[in-house]
């Protein structure tokens, strides 16, 4: 999916809401596939989510298997959302190479979340076709993120040397960043390296950040966001036979959310 | 595998040779399946090494045929070689966590290699299984480690700080190092950090370094070092019919250097 594309749907639902398919087979109730879980998700927040993100450690401990659901969790996708594979990839350049060629060929995703530890080679073998997506680690909303993210090189920190690096590595048409919700003022300094492009924010939910505080400070005449919601979402209801109503309920509050940030 | 099996084959066998399974179908002699290449590989290279390296990246991209492949060429490597998943995967904690059940459960993996840039949550969920191994990128031997490994936080080098930080979360019973061969001279400075841990070094062969200057820098009493060799054990011949013979030649060459260094 390009980025036009992209802005076009959010336009059209009022959201810029990501599901996160973080599903886990030990809170899904009993009895039901991931599959199933996985599909009565999506048809209950289709018409106001504008892209779904499978966490793909959660399908790959399951062998086989789990490939074969996620795959079938892309068909019932199908082409009208944004898709990302969170698989946090990034090798040397003939290796990531192979990735790019597992997420974009083998499984048609339209996006991979990649680490940018390994430099530039380790990048651009995800930036080389047309309406494919690198999501770029910056800052991420995790505690471990103080231990080098957040670590001071030079006048800047190690994030926003990631950001200013790699972002020269491609362009708003290919290249996203990942910054977590849990710190929204650094979107501020974010916004001051990449004006321009759309950001995969994580955090918002089960983690706490707020989702009005992001808009605040990381929103771009071209929304320039997605907001990812995984536990909060998929596991909203403790009653095992409401769960996609709730999942619904609760994905409605935050698109209801978004469309009037959307203004 | 623990560490001390691990220094027991090193002694046994005169070698610290890892061989890097980077299966390429389009590099196999034509009509051999991945498998049967792999098979090959393993019996020519079995008694003059002690690891063997799948690259995640060449199995996973095949789809559910790639990881039937993994599985079956971990059962013909059997137990007496330390195994290593080359996955370079990292997420949040309770991500992580299903990595680590991918790698260490589903498949029996010894270790998985583990990209640093998330942070200390990012890793631990590798570090709580005996006998299980974190291999933690620090200073890789691609060219885009200068983008930010390379990079100078304070008095120190990020990967010196991912060393520092990093190995404090294990021990040198659950957690060794990439430092790759291309920049042998920064091993000295690693070992001040890291004096005991085992180091994973790929970059010998293919990619330029020198095995003799490694382990002038880097070589412990305990050996401390896994040599990797992928391509330049596995594609060692062009003639399709000799290609496990050139491969053992290859490997042979290695070992008996590797005989002669830890004297």
């Amino acid at each position: 999916m390009n980025r036009s594309t992209l802005i076009e749907i959010i336009k059209q639902r009022k959201s810029f809401l990501c599901v996160g398919l973080d599903t886990d087979v030990d809170k899904i109730p009993a009895g039901m596939s991931m599959l199933e879980f996985n599909k009565a998700i999506i048809d209950a927040t289709r018409d106001i989510s504008v892209a779904y993100k499978p966490n793909i450690a959660f399908y790959e401990c399951l062998g086989k298997e789990g490939w074969d659901v996620l795959e079938q969790t892309l068909a019932h996708i199908g082409n009208d959302h944004f898709t990302i594979a969170d698989a946090k990839r990034g090798d040397i350049g003939n290796t990531s190479g192979y990735y790019a060629k597992t997420f974009f060929e083998t499984y048609n995703f339209d996006s991979v979340t990649v680490a940018p530890y390994m430099g530039s080679d380790s990048v651009k073998p995800f930036l080389q076709k047309d309406g494919k997506w690198a999501i770029i680690l910056a800052l991420t909303s995790n505690p471990g993120a103080d231990d080098f993210e957040m670590q001071q090189i030079g006048e800047k920190k190690l994030f926003q040397h990631v950001l200013n690096t790699s972002s020269k590595w491609g362009s708003n048409e290919n290249t996203m960043f990942v910054i977590g919700a849990t710190r929204p003022e650094m979107l501020a300094e974010v916004r001051k390296i990449v004006p321009d492009h759309f950001l995969l924010v994580p955090g918002v939910g089960a983690q706490g950040g707020s989702l009005s505080e992001v808009c605040n400070y990381g929103m771009t005449k071209d929304c320039g966001l997605l907001i990812n919601a995984s536990r909060s979402i998929l596991y909203a209801s403790n009653n095992k036979n409401d769960f996609a109503e709730a999942a619904r309920k609760e994905a409605l509050v935050i698109q209801e959310e978004m469309a009037a940030l959307l203004g």
